[in-house]
């Protein structure tokens, strides 16, 4: 970044403004703050973007295969490891697909009433062992590329120490040891609880939020909906549904970014992920919701089948479609409108520049790769994790009630691929890139999902082979079932609230990192001055 | 070590005979070899010794207090992890035995009914927080003693990575990135998928071992003592049981022992990891069948009640007598024996040393702490946490039929410290210190007795509430019951048989660690050499 680093101060001229340029400031910040330059984004590089969409977006051979190394070169880290896990996933769904066609078409006789069950049994097997070779596929990844887990840990955690080391020089105090200094110990100690008790606060708001607000609402929606039998009457209660979901999503939303800024998550990375298990929270219930009532209301399988048909079409198509389409849109008439204003301003800059300034120009009026949701601190990502997510719950948790739902979303993610690669290269700016060592907070929420499938595809069993309703549960044993239900959530949940290695430790350890690491340079500095003092 | 560096053999004389010590050849071994030197040791040191002893074995005072930082400094890492958690779990009893003195004390009420339940949902928050907070103190004590793990797992995967090296140093092949020797790769690979082929392999053949030898067995004992009248047959039954078992937990300790060696584990310490696991499943059915059978038998709260009260204190308290007392016994059976066979060879050393002669003599005739089975691979260690995971496991999977059986444990545990320290402080030989940065394997055991006693507490609760029998479940209600709970234990166990990390990513890592290490010592050592020159 260009620095005013002369003794004096420097006056700059664009069109008909005139400012001064002070000591030390950064002249992109003045430029910025005085309305010169509009926004700072990385162009697309046009030699490289064609390659990628001739190799990539718009390869039609194989399907699921993508240049990993060429997407992580030119948009970084985290939309290669996006990317990277949706074509695996798009891999490994072939197994359930073809298994899942294989129940629905083979007819297996007297052997009928077992293929369900095993089906179910298959399904989380493939699940679990997908995300086990994930994070094996991941960790090869990062060590293609050179990226090492404890740097990023490392650089996440120099945020909380900032204030540390600097509160220490100002001090003027010199420690070798963690231990000399119990005020420090206790200090962050004391941080790492309140910010535990923040956390969990935070969280217990958010689920009571959804549980107090949202589950009502969606079942009232849910219910209303069964109640009316007039089409028309129908489509007004959706399309009031539809409007009154997306504002109580914003709000939800914000309210969770409010939050999240008074925890105090370590680096950005964690606040992003915090944010993420909040707003999946709100969407798992407006996704699922619905289905589960219906599930219960009729206890019976065809219609499930068919809500399930409806949600997955209408959802994935039209989601598809409004992803891909808005962008270009907003695309068009901000052209549309820019090339207005340049008619009628009648003012082009000067004629060297015209070219170059029209393709920065065009680059600028595309839209950025933000999310819908908490743009402070996630990207375009966020929404793309969050449909794959969704997605992967749908076919999961109802796996049992409609085999085939399988092959839909296979299908569905081959185009994906190809539609989020060409909205990346063609339709948008050229995203900012981002380092994320792994896919975070979705790997656990994929985990969870199987969790949850366990749960859900049982009792659909249950549906479904106990048609007669014979098999009456009784109360007291409900009730101890519900309570070993919540024990084993407890158990795999609870341990996650308190963090296995305490903040002083933690700082100790990224503490003797970074005196390593300056062990080294001050090594390596020492050598070269030698080397300099030798020729001198 | 002392090692031979003169140009000639040296010849050597004692007693009688005389030998050469070779060039470059180890003193110590050649005296071994040559039975002069029986057995290497270390000695107490009798300052230090005492002081523990005055402060830590015979310290009424306060129970669990006990100094970690000097028994770490005496024992080494593995003992000291093992007293640091045993006095945190005797600590964390105080609260679990006050709730459970409660529920047996004071009567709720109307509210009896949900005594049991809450004092469950308890026992389980306390036992997840605990094992949570135990990895917490687990880091700090490593902080403290400035133990950094990376450096545990470097010296781990040494082993593994030996071989590599060599082959690589013969070939002479300079590699800088592991990706430009795909072979080298795939050969890792290989390695890696034969190796878990072969623990599953080994894993079914312990399992299928336990549930078709085992299981018959121990339901066949159950069965014989209920339907036997006379008192004097059970006794002779229970001797016979005891001493089947006891066999059979050898041979089955043994079979471990030779399929581990099978397994290309990583070092000495997965290989240990991986009996502890094969071990504790034949002493998880040896320990808890026999209480499942009389839980299903009687469905009856009281006899299970009468028959845990007589196991643990029948466990407890002949073990920790016989733990105590075959050791003073063999030492002095050994004593005596020494002490007779000197005098009749009435041939004492030369008079100067006799005493310090004596005290070595005395400490050789001491037992050593070793472990029951698996000599090879384990120490006394092993012998001292299978009884605390045994323990754990009774008083948490039948928290609900006897509340008050965690009084007991922490009475019991309060004087197993005193004597695991006068074991190791008086009646042993001062074992050879371990490195091991946390409690391992059995930390992966506690964890998955808390699930096992989520489940058993709720069939506990079942049959406990429901003893009119009107809770009938319907066969096909329990096989889709059963068929989640063994989805969810596939979900969180089978992960464990995939590694997250493929090897050769772990071996890149373990290089370029080791890279960084040899480059930070080359340095140190040039500046070293070139103080050296500035001084000739």
């Amino acid at each position: 970044m260009q620095v005013n680093k002369t003794n004096s101060e420097i006056s700059l001229k664009f069109d008909d403004k005139e400012f001064d340029w002070k000591r030390n400031e950064s002249l992109l910040h003045r430029l910025e703050n005085e309305g010169v330059v509009k926004l700072v984004f990385p162009l697309h590089d046009e030699v490289k973007r064609k390659h990628l969409l001739r190799n990539w977006a718009l390869n039609w051979h194989d399907f699921t295969w993508q240049p990993i190394d060429e997407i992580y070169s030119y948009f970084g880290t985290k939309i290669a490891t996006y990317f990277a896990f949706l074509g695996m996933y798009t891999r490994w769904l072939f197994f359930p697909a073809v298994s899942g066609l294989a129940t629905q078409l083979i007819d297996f006789g007297s052997l009928q009433w077992l293929v369900l069950p095993s089906f179910f049994i298959f399904v989380i097997s493939w699940a679990v062992f997908f995300l086990q070779f994930w994070k094996r596929k991941n960790s090869a990844l990062l060590a293609r590329w050179g990226i090492n887990y404890s740097f990023s840990e490392y650089k996440a955690s120099c945020n909380e120490l900032d204030p540390l080391r600097h509160s220490l020089s100002v001090q003027g105090v010199e420690e070798n040891k963690f231990d000399d200094a119990p005020a420090e110990k206790r200090r962050l100690q004391r941080n790492e609880w309140s910010g535990v008790l923040l956390r969990i606060r935070n969280n217990a708001i958010i689920v009571l939020g959804i549980i107090c607000l949202q589950l009502p609402f969606e079942l009232a929606y849910a219910h209303l909906y069964e109640k009316t039998k007039t089409e028309a009457l129908r489509y007004v209660l959706t399309a009031l549904y539809l409007v009154a979901i997306q504002y109580y999503t914003r709000i939800g939303g914000k309210v969770s970014v409010i939050l999240i800024k008074y925890e105090n998550n370590q680096g950005e990375e964690s606040s992003a992920d915090s944010l993420i298990y909040k707003v999946f929270g709100l969407y798992f219930m407006q996704s699922y919701i619905g289905l589960f009532y219906h599930a219960s209301l009729y206890r019976n399988i065809l219609t499930l089948r068919q809500v399930l048909i409806q949600r997955l079409v209408v959802s994935q198509v039209l989601e598809n479609l409004i992803e891909n389409s808005i962008p270009y849109l907003k695309y068009s008439y901000k052209k549309y409108r820019a090339v207005h204003k340049k008619k009628e301003e009648k003012e082009s800059p000067s004629g060297k520049s015209v070219r170059l300034s029209t393709r920065v120009e065009k680059e600028y009026l595309k839209p950025s790769y933000t999310a819908s949701i908490g743009e402070e601190l996630e990207d375009g990502l966020f929404d793309d994790f969050l449909e794959l997510a969704l997605q992967f719950g749908m076919i999961m948790m109802f796996a049992c009630a409609f085999p085939l739902i399988f092959c839909f979303a296979a299908l569905n993610n081959a185009t994906e691929i190809r539609a989020d690669a060409l909205k990346l290269l063609v339709m948008l700016k050229r995203p900012v890139p981002r380092a994320a060592a792994t896919i975070g907070a979705w790997l656990n929420i994929f985990q969870f999902l199987i969790v949850m499938a366990i749960c859900t595809n049982c009792l659909l069993l249950v549906c479904l082979y106990d048609e007669e309703g014979k098999w009456r549960i009784e109360p007291g044993l409900a009730a101890i079932l519900i309570m070993e239900h919540a024990l084993l959530l407890i158990k795999f949940g609870f341990s996650h609230f308190v963090p296995e290695e305490p903040a002083w430790v933690r700082a100790n350890r990224v503490r003797y990192v970074a005196q390593a690491q300056t062990v080294c340079s001050k090594q390596l500095l020492r050598s070269i001055t030698k080397l300099d003092s030798k020729w001198e």
